[in-house]
């Protein structure tokens, strides 16, 4: 049951209009009866509402989530998971979508602090991440080791799509490199590198600087004009991937035989475009899910076993690369 | 330049560690002084921080946003639009992703009421729309006429597409009906079939009861086994459209030869899929910008001159549909 007014007033012995004007602070109250109404408040930890409590409490119901750009479909994906698990501990979500504005980064921190957030989890890689006045999980995009984070495994994941392309007869290979300032995109860089070398394949680098939906075509368009004769590329991501998949059959380049690709994430589209794209899966949602859960950890002040998860990454073939070379395995 | 402490002291003429107290209530402060300083927290509009503001003016910097999916690439766009402009008044957003889950709506309400928003924005058809205590402004799903709304022409959007179906020798046509308790949903389906019947074409209806991203596969299998020998489609939307094309070529059909296909919304994937579906563009990104804007002019009191506001729809045709015939203008 639910404390009312009516039991802070029975208590403290006084009316339900002296219980109003003590916390409403208006209208003459004695000293001794504010007293007493102020002490069954807090012994029946009764508020008004939420923003009451917030204020008695110095902490909120509330989560920050931080994301670089709600378009592009991995991150709703994530939000999903981190809501589900924040929304039965009984907390709410205040959003941020900071599309590589700094300044909105900073604001939103600054907002979120001065509402009392309970935690915040970010999936934007910058300046947040040195915020230590709230607890905060980093998803996905980690660039500070002393944060929490959850996050999957970009080296194998860079690793597993070098090879899926190494695997096929690929003759003039292109890694398309997401933005320098994403730690992930140079791990997966690395990944990729390492593996093409041990393969002995030769390679081209295109350097992009986001990950947004509004550039995937236009930067596909620039990617063909620079590489014609393209064979095999490894995208950034799928949302790349699919705007390069796109642009080549538009340049009436067949897809896989003449052009194959693979992407980075695997969104619910990666399945539903054709050619069906073949991608290195993060589980999204699971990402969402575990960062809220690290984040409750922490805060319920529960042991942490893990302050850096890392979840698995998965090859997922479809129809956008070629059959495997004969002579491989 | 923000109202400090330091200047409430100085106007009320007492020391700041005499204002901490008053605002803390901790602590003897004689009355005369606690007078002096309320006043002065008055005059210079100050507040420890926001939920202490909120409390105070029982309104905080909240508008409480709910989506039907967040997983739609449609609602991200419409959200991106709502929180741009309300980011822009110096709001932030609470974000509900309802799911068809009416309990989940129900809680969200009672959130936002206890958190003071100031209003709120649904694209979430349903029960909320009744709740009455909190300025509130409607996109896309509307049901309840009493409320201020947001949506695109669905009559003429289903008169659009059925008529782009109808001018390219359409031999078995199947309309997929979105689900039953979407009032676009029947609206645009009476467009179809008035467009239709104007036409003198056949067609067969397919009922869903979801736009869910997660159900798009499923439903696209189903309609296949149930119509193995539809020629032209109207989608509900286009995830379904995308999902049924994609199905449609694992079977072998041709598209857009054997088998088109028009969507609905105009999402970003549309045009960057195989063959690009056509569809009826919504502008998702203007709507929630309008919701926003509307929410704020009644916020504001400011004159409201349309309180549902129409926007415009568009054909977009691209390979998913076969070529006009011959002899249509």
């Amino acid at each position: 049951m639910m404390t009312t007014i009516r039991d802070v007033a029975k208590l403290a012995g006084v009316s339900v209009a002296t219980v109003s004007r003590v916390l409403n602070e208006s209208g003459y109250v004695s000293k001794s009866s504010q007293e007493k109404v102020n002490q069954a408040v807090k012994k029946l930890d009764y508020y008004p509402n939420e923003v009451a409590r917030s204020l008695f409490q110095k902490k909120s119901n509330f989560i920050g989530l931080l994301l670089p750009d709600i378009t592009n479909p991995f991150f709703p994906a994530v939000a999903k998971g981190v809501e589900d698990y924040v929304n039965r501990k009984g907390y709410s979500l205040l959003l941020g979508n900071i599309e590589n504005n700094p300044e909105k980064e900073k604001d939103y921190l600054q907002i979120f602090s001065q509402n009392n957030v309970a935690g915040v989890i970010t999936a934007v890689q910058g300046e947040n991440q040195k915020f230590n006045k709230i607890p905060m999980v980093v998803l996905d995009r980690v660039d500070d080791e002393r944060k929490y984070s959850v996050h999957s495994d970009d080296y194998l994941g860079g690793q597993l799509a070098a090879k899926a392309i190494a695997q096929r007869n690929a003759k003039k290979v292109v890694i398309m490199v997401g933005p320098t300032e994403v730690n992930g995109a140079n791990i997966r860089l690395a990944g990729n590198e390492d593996q093409l070398k041990k393969e002995n394949i030769e390679y081209e680098l295109f350097q992009t600087d986001s990950y947004q939906t509004d550039y995937a075509e236009e930067t596909a368009h620039i990617f063909f004009e620079k590489f014609s004769d393209v064979d095999s590329v490894i995208a950034s991501n799928d949302v790349y991937a699919i705007a390069l998949m796109k642009e080549a059959i538009k340049r009436g380049i067949k897809v896989p035989e003449d052009f194959q690709i693979i992407g980075y994430d695997d969104m619910p589209f990666s399945r539903m475009v054709y050619p069906g794209l073949s991608t290195i899966a993060q589980p999204a949602y699971e990402i969402g899910v575990k960062g809220a859960q690290l984040l409750f950890d922490i805060l319920e002040k529960k042991k942490i076993s893990e302050s850096h998860i890392q979840l698995a990454v998965e090859l997922v073939i479809r129809e956008s690369l070629r059959k495997k070379d004969e002579n491989e395995r």
